[in-house]
């Protein structure tokens, strides 16, 4: 894409929802570089007219599990324990053609609702990047250390040849606690650190692990991990049943909250959003995976993350301008990127929703209509790293490849 | 629309979900005048290619106020009683022509995503009516006692003038027992008995509502209902808070349940979806108003349905099949009509959806993706009482009154 280098201008926007507290009328966004060079009246290079866009920072997914596209609608009315079993039982004899199949759709499906950056666990990390590469999105990706189905050790090896690029960064991936042996979590520990990745681990999601650290070692799932000897820095995601004094555990770590999947899973624990931000814990919104929530669209997410916390806690504290902070500044804080607001300096990921979808239109009322009311439907381009994406030319890439998904589905037992 | 009056054949649909049970492949759906005649391998009249599309049975909205448009994104982040207060604020001056313009988006964005039926609460019933001849969606609405609004006898004297027509079905609102006098109630009640109307109520919506009535008339809020004589086939609506023993006295009634507004508003309570279903009870599925849901969308509202009860009652019982059931043949039963299912002798009430939006496609997981993964995005055309709606035709008209009613409110002092 020509544009992508030199300066050009989002110009005359409707609005820019500079940040959940900002919204700038009828002004110009200039990008040069994949950086935003101005939120104002300047222009610069060539211009494209968004007198019918509402720009917003992009949206960051900070937790799924792309590749289970092909999984979606698989087993749904389960609670967690017997759901899992389901989806291992499939993963073991995933093909690896349509493994890679899924991300890829999963990807489009991503782009095509408005999220900017995915952060990954799963077994194809290199298909991941592959996307990251030919569709332009940001990830974040690792192979997954999971001792039921794959050798420590192998992890490990495929891990050291896994290699970053502007797009894509690797992350250790541990699946949870109960799932891998205490030496495992030492090998992976020790690799984050020594790989300087960043590692990411499902904890504290159901009362189930909680008994089974708190049999097995005398402690609660994060005050075990940061025992144990948890990397600086590390995402613990879900976090449903965490204990509220375990939350000043997470000062030097990140949080990421997924409220539909929570939900849906029945884990019927609720992460104390409200508190963990209150305590400086960083938090970002995950949609979990496909198979379990079963939509990809942040959208979705940002409301449903209101409305578990507001059911749950009795009382109307988080609001949308909470829900939004998690999908962008607190998603790119994760990221270790300077991103999530629409303001000079930071990264070029902005999503461009149809302004005539976001009614009644007041500046006062944007940021609820993005939260309560719309979904992926309203996005008409995206821009990631200063480069546009236009939703028509990811609906039709998507179209050809759910096809091929149909098929390579139906070609095997399962339903 | 020519089509209306003879016999035509949507031909070859790709799948039809028949009902949460049955789904059948490849078949054509024959309709005349307004019901289905046949499904399977029958044709007559005109033919409609069918190949690419999902045939669902219309979902109806058993709740909402559809006027409430003009107040969407303007008081969120609050819980029920002082967002009530905001509301009626704004409703004391709300402009007449404002209101039938907010009522006729709400009609254009209900089609739009799905619904092919709706009931509503509001002030303005012969919009809606207006609404249902010039869009051909099906409505049941009403004029509205709530004392601290109007004079109880100037609603009875509006609704004995309320008429309906095959589209449209008169109703008496009541908004709840906290907001009209006993005497009101009364009133209600026997204009709906001698009108043959059924009564909507909002009942048991709050712990403060239980409160009320305990503390006024020593009752339950469905138990003084009952003991006041509340006519037979009445709706009760919301029912976060009923007393497990109070669904007993449903037998004879219908519930309506609003998971996403409950949620929003922090009134804490879920109606007891699994325990009403297995005790006999009709259950029907609302958005509730665009101002405290936010959205209109029916697809949205029934994946809410399954999240808000598994995270409730810390169990799965509740499956995706539940929720369908609720939004479609529960819908119908509410309205008094044979529908809800796409099967010969029910009502021509029909949604179309992409069969590409909903991936991986296997009959098997049509319910989930309908349920658990899909909006109203993936609605294509609708066909109410055998009148085929075109989504395109809907989103053209919607555009131009969006404008409209955007500003129509930048000229309010209303942010």
């Amino acid at each position: 894409m020509g544009l992508q280098d030199k300066a050009y201008t989002l110009r005359n926007c409707k609005a820019v929802l500079v940040d959940s507290e900002t919204v700038k009328l009828n002004v110009n966004v200039v990008i040069e570089r994949g950086v935003i060079r101005a939120v104002g009246k300047e222009s610069e290079g060539d211009e494209i007219d968004c007198s019918g866009l509402v720009v917003l920072p992009g949206l960051v997914n900070a937790h799924t599990h792309s590749a289970m596209i092909a999984l979606r609608g698989y087993s749904d009315d389960k609670e967690l324990r017997q759901w899992l079993s389901d989806v291992w039982a499939f993963e073991r004899t995933f093909p690896r053609q349509l493994m890679k199949l899924s991300t890829e759709v999963a990807v489009l499906e991503m782009l095509e609702r408005g999220t900017t950056a995915f952060v990954d666990m799963y077994f194809n990390p290199e298909d991941v990047r592959e996307m990251t590469e030919k569709y332009g999105i940001r990830a974040q990706a690792g192979f997954t250390f999971l001792d039921s189905m794959f050798d420590p050790s192998e992890v490990e090896r495929l891990q050291r040849g896994l290699r970053g690029t502007e797009l894509f960064t690797p992350i250790i991936n541990v699946h949870s606690v109960y799932s891998v042996s205490r030496e495992t979590l030492k090998l992976a520990f020790e690799l984050s650190r020594e790989l300087n990745q960043r590692l990411q681990i499902h904890a504290s999601e159901t009362r189930g692990e909680v008994f089974y650290t708190k049999k097995n070692f005398g402690l609660f799932p994060v005050e075990f991990l940061i025992k144990e000897g948890l990397p600086e820095g590390s995402q613990l995601v879900h976090l449903g049943w965490i204990a509220s004094w375990e939350l000043d555990l997470l000062k030097n770590h990140h949080a990421t909250y997924c409220p539909t999947s929570s939900m849906k899973l029945a884990t019927a624990g609720a992460f104390p959003l409200y508190e963990a931000i209150r305590r400086g814990v960083n938090v970002s919104l995950g949609t979990d995976g496909p198979a379990s929530n079963n939509s990809l669209d942040m959208f979705r997410e940002m409301k449903n993350a209101v409305l578990q916390q507001r059911h749950n806690y009795w009382d109307a504290r988080v609001t949308a301008k909470d829900a939004f902070r998690s999908a962008t500044t607190g998603g790119y804080r994760l990221l270790g990127l300077k991103g999530g607001k629409v303001a000079q300096g930071y990264v070029a990921d902005l999503v461009l929703l149809d302004a005539d979808e976001l009614y009644p239109f007041s500046p006062e009322r944007l940021v609820s209509h993005v939260v309560y009311y719309t979904t992926g439907e309203a996005v008409k381009k995206l821009i990631v790293s200063g480069k546009i994406i236009e939703k028509e030319t990811i609906r039709r890439e998507k179209s050809r490849l759910v096809n091929e998904i149909n098929e390579s589905l139906s070609s095997l037992s399962y339903k």
